[in-house]
């Protein structure tokens, strides 16, 4: 493992670091801090016994909280939820056997699943390609291409035990062989519904071209855009990793009545951490629904040096996956951040009434103007589009 | 004045207090925590003689930063711009005559712009309804409207001069009357081109029905949808205050070529400071061009008493504006945050090159759907739309 650049970017929980700088401040000034980076302050909750035990025992965090913000209402009952997501580093190195590799991941997801369990989670998400590496940055088929299973494959069965005997829907994002299809490869997530049926799977609908991201040599483009899945506890969607990069995106599955939208991710420190905060919160904002950003952690180093599209010299590591997974309410409230480094669960408490409460209060769904993004993304669409720009030349034709 | 309200919300640095507390750090850690919640650290530039004594003459603020995040190029040369934000509070009592009002916001901004003018800024957007109180609060019709005045109308002709002596094209956002339909009003930015001549206008097309924000009681929304004007320096876009709201807007100005998009706005402590932050923000990452975000400052008390849309007794004052504008860049890096209670000015550099370079390196404009947003746009706009969820009841098609 490269340990410079486990030092230089994986080392310090930041995270931490700025909210013990808070802290120590006055009351009236932490208030104010926390209300204009977190949009306020979350409200910790009791962890179980036995979740305690097991991450004292299996070594990872846990981080639980409850988002006191939606008001009582007279004619609707509150819908509380427990939302759950999981981050996690790789279990063995990856020279193991590919077996050896996946069996050490379902062990230790295992784990973290009976903590959640524990804690009531209703519904859990685990990370973009929990099974395995992140291999994509190496451009190998070899090895790597034996991770993919299908939708009904060995993990969903391993998992859907898990949700059975917890009712808790899990959200599983594998790497997916299309057998009726000649085997090709999608990067997808299933849907896994409280009584251990499969309900459904949600394809990567956008794929990046970007530094160690060389995703589009082994899968392409989703063909499920933005789908909904009514789960047993709430309207639920996925939208993987690089998806959430595009605020339409976002939307998509807003206008089609998600409640709670994931984002199972895999990105690295250098790459996207100053983003991180930003776009899932403002997905949440925009769309009036919650979101949960998730990241895995970890340097992990593959076997074979690669090069990474930027000038310097081969290597065998991705960087560090910077975690940090987080959730947002619609009203823009976040929780603190996962750890930077260790394997975490986070839990959160919200009321899904929540929902039409702010959008009720902004009203952003009444005062946006959908047809006219409509007719402007197909006209954009069309080949012979030409962008009219006012100019010396082009004087506005709407004339005062 | 309200001055449990001005002490509560108005009073504290806030984002000064976070700098303060970053920059007592070690290197390590300081660079860590600027670059999460600010992606990196701006260069300050050196302040003009001529700047610095009318700041300290007449009680304003200057921010001024380089961005140097744009590498060279063989075949093109940097186009380095300064960019302009002016926020300010109201000059004189609400109880003043109009003119008198008016007069004094002049007087004000006046130096101001000079200022601008003598640090080299190439385009300069001022806050919304810059020449009045945001006085829609009261619903009152009676001496506010007397605010209103043309496209070519006085205020326009004041800046013209401005424009013209120091080159700077300057985005002026007034309160509108259309002489030709009416009288109407509208919430309109006029364009005036480094020339001092009229280039063209944008009117507000989302307009809030929020809190205190009874706009709509005013001016519907506006007819000129993300209109992209090419100025002597850069091709700007205008997003007016609550039309920051909606990313599919953002995305409009990007898709028609905009290279920096200016959202100037007047809001409130209470209603949206924890989602400041975030959105124009997000709106840069996202388009991949340079935003700017703009808030008046202070506490506006009115005459007669009014009640808020909220159950609490009626009061005579708007809460605090908090001010706190800044610069994104398109790779997500950000100023830091003006004043929240002082009139100031930003100054930032930056080069319009990396508009393209960030582009070309995360892909956004070619791994976007827009296809597939704009067919999705168009059918939840019929009265038809049956929005699919996938459940128990209703499998999913595209079988596995």
């Amino acid at each position: 493992m490269s340990k410079e650049i486990q030092k230089e970017e994986g080392e310090l929980e930041y995270h931490d670091i700025l909210l013990d700088l808070i802290k120590g401040q006055s009351k009236k000034k932490k208030d104010a801090l926390m209300k204009i980076l977190y949009g306020g302050e979350c409200i910790p909750i009791e962890l179980s016994e036995k979740a305690t035990d097991l991450s004292t025992e299996h070594d990872f965090e846990i981080k639980a909280f409850n988002l006191p913000t939606a008001y009582e209402e007279e004619l609707r009952k509150p819908r509380k939820v427990r939302i759950g997501a999981i981050q996690n580093s790789i279990a063995v190195s990856t020279t193991e056997s590919v077996e050896k590799q996946r069996n050490a991941l379902w062990a230790k997801i295992e784990k973290l699943l009976i903590a959640a369990g524990e804690m009531g989670t209703n519904i859990i998400c685990l990370q973009e390609a929990w099974t395995m590496p992140f291999a994509f940055c190496t451009r190998e088929k070899k090895k790597w291409m034996e991770f993919a299973e299908p939708i009904d494959g060995p993990t969903t069965k391993f998992l859907s035990k898990i949700a059975k005997k917890y009712q808790m829907v899990i959200l599983s994002p594998i790497l997916e062989r299309d057998i009726k299809r000649q085997g090709q490869i999608w990067n997808t997530v299933v849907v896994i519904d409280a009584d251990g049926e499969v309900l459904g799977f949600q394809r990567k609908t956008h794929i990046p071209r970007v530094g160690d991201f060389n995703e589009s040599t082994y899968y392409m483009e989703g063909n499920t855009p933005h789908t909904v899945f009514e789960t047993k506890y709430a309207k639920v969607g996925i939208n993987i990793c690089y998806g959430r990069h595009f605020p339409e995106n976002w939307a998509g599955y807003g206008l089609k009545g998600a409640e709670i939208v994931f984002n199972p991710s895999a990105t690295v420190g250098l790459l996207s951490e100053p983003l991180w905060g930003v776009e899932a919160r403002n997905a949440a904002i925009a769309n009036g629904y919650f979101t949960v950003a998730i990241n895995r952690v970890g340097t992990e180093v593959f076997p074979n040096e690669f090069t990474s599209g930027n000038g310097l010299p081969s290597h065998k590591d991705f960087g560090h996956f910077y975690g940090s997974s987080f959730l947002t309410a619609p009203n823009g409230l976040r929780t603190p951040s996962l750890s930077r480094v260790r394997d975490s669960l986070l839990v959160a408490e919200v009321d899904l009434n929540q929902i039409r409460q702010v959008r009720d209060k902004w009203c952003f769904p009444m005062t946006r103007r959908l047809p006219d993004y409509a007719k402007l993304f197909n006209e954009a669409s069309q080949l012979d589009w030409e962008p009219e720009i006012i100019s010396k030349s082009n004087p506005q034709k709407k004339k005062k």
